[in-house]
């Protein structure tokens, strides 16, 4: 074991993923920010078996939040084609009983979608309480995407009054104040952008056009957006400035390594949920009498049971 | 023809409200809104023919605000049980296409709907753009309601630290900035508190119990309710001193005169479309002339239509 694992098996969860923390937006600039993990971080064969125990504390974590009934986990994935968000939420949650989990994946708004204010949507499907809610895209797209391609807000038919050039400060403004409420509501949000290069972009675009099980997921689009990198990273910075808070954190976090980006978000998920001292709801004393006799009665049953069921056979 | 009413009819639709206008809630006070209107405005014979004009002007700027889909205009009833808002959605909104109208009505919150953020079932039926939504109470009963009976918090399983004082004052800022958020997109929010006296209250609950068409309104509840009066009022007074804002004002409508309530009603919904200089879209001239050109095909197509039709019998 070298020096530096020695040092990260020391290091708590929260101490791990800090370096890609951002509590506040306050000069908070994106090329500060790696999009691969420095070389001590970067082992796979050692990052794979964390994520398989990561898996199984968050299965644990899932059910206890579950049983609390009380708070609700939002993680929401942010970032380029082929940044890794499908793999991420596929490889993170996969261990964790689906029953607790909703993951919404949000493409470009079209019909009702786009009738309607627009948070409207990713409103309509916030977890309940003891669920864990995973959004593929998010209202991020709205002050990402949407302010790249202006043409995405005509289709939008705002008032022409409200579509001025200030309507991307209100919507961060409206987005912060948002996630505010979503805290004072018991729905803890953790923002992820996986930071992808763009050189690490083109390769995995051109590995999916070569796999016949990939091609489908390519689409010329694709490059369109590749074509606006700098645009792109430029609204993600602001957004990020704009609502990176203590209650709604993002975490920036490089995704050129596969396996520690998947690692990474794993970590993010337990460190939120174990931030919360999730327990098992405890049963009054008067209330495990009664269950116990009712145990009881259900252990003496079900010898009758047993034979009243082979006599109706 | 008294000279009042002369007064009155110079005067704007604006004019006419504003005296029952919150757009401030910096030293509001309920007790200083009546809850009859004065002697020159009860007429209600003529206000019940006011009320039929309006209904019409309503339909035609429902029809533009359709047409144009770009707004949408959401008013928000509230009042203490039998101050009328049943009766004003109806006689308000019966002129009205219903195909643009969406009215939901709000009863205490259960299953799923706690389970959320409490804005959550609201937020899910917004209008759209180009419609009129309305709520027979609304989110607001979670700083009313809510706050005058403490067990419908617990219902909400909220975590336990979410729970302390300051939750009302979160819950009253969330609201008016929400209310901001959905100025920013379109949808004009009107607030209206139908302004009822204790003893009003008094003589309509009794008349629903001695009317067997109406017995079913009457429940035991009421009672209960109006046992806290003080402390309903009291609720009222600082939601509307949190979230009276010019771009969504309050409005405290004298509510002991039943025809006088629906006509303000109906005019604070057609103030807010009238302000929004609402439009049918203009046909560009290249489009106009292909139109045009359809309906000469139309024209001609139509007999031979026929001819089909007939020989197909």
């Amino acid at each position: 074991m070298k020096a530096t694992d020695k040092k990260n098996g020391r290091k708590s969860l929260s101490e791990l993923i800090a370096p890609y923390r951002v509590d506040s937006g306050k000069g908070f600039r994106l090329k500060d920010y790696a999009t691969a993990p420095g070389n001590s971080d970067g082992d796979k064969d050692k990052n794979g078996k964390l994520l398989e125990e990561c898996s199984k504390r968050l299965s644990s974590l899932q059910e206890r939040l579950h049983a609390e009934g009380r708070w609700a986990l939002l993680l929401i994935l942010q970032g380029m084609d082929a940044s890794g968000k499908d793999g991420a939420i596929k490889n993170v949650m996969s261990g964790v009983d689906p029953q607790g989990v909703d993951v919404s994946s949000f493409k470009a708004p079209a019909g009702v979608e786009v009738e309607h204010d627009f948070l409207w949507r990713c409103a309509a499907v916030m977890p309940r309480r003891g669920r864990i809610g995973i959004f593929n895209r998010s209202y991020y797209e709205e002050v990402v995407a949407v302010r790249v391609y202006p043409q995405f807000l005509d289709n939008q038919r705002l008032p022409q009054s409200l579509m001025g050039k200030k309507i991307w400060g209100e919507r961060l403004a409206d987005i912060a104040q948002y996630e505010n409420y979503l805290a004072h509501n018991g729905i803890v949000v953790r923002k992820i952008m996986l930071n992808i290069s763009r050189e690490e972009q083109k390769k995995r675009l051109l590995a999916r056009v070569e796999d016949p099980d990939k091609m489908w997921k390519f689409s010329p689009d694709d490059l369109r957006d590749r074509q606006r990198w700098p645009e792109f990273m430029g609204a993600y910075e602001e957004a990020i400035q704009a609502t990176a808070s203590k209650a709604a954190p993002w975490f920036v976090v490089p995704a050129d390594d596969k396996p520690f980006a998947r690692l990474t978000v794993a970590r993010i998920a337990i460190d939120a949920l174990e931030g919360l001292d999730l327990a098992f709801p405890t049963v009054a004393p008067d209330k495990a009498a009664a269950a116990r006799e009712a145990a009881a009665r259900l252990a003496a049953e079900s010898n009758l049971g047993n034979k009243a069921a082979k006599k109706g056979r």
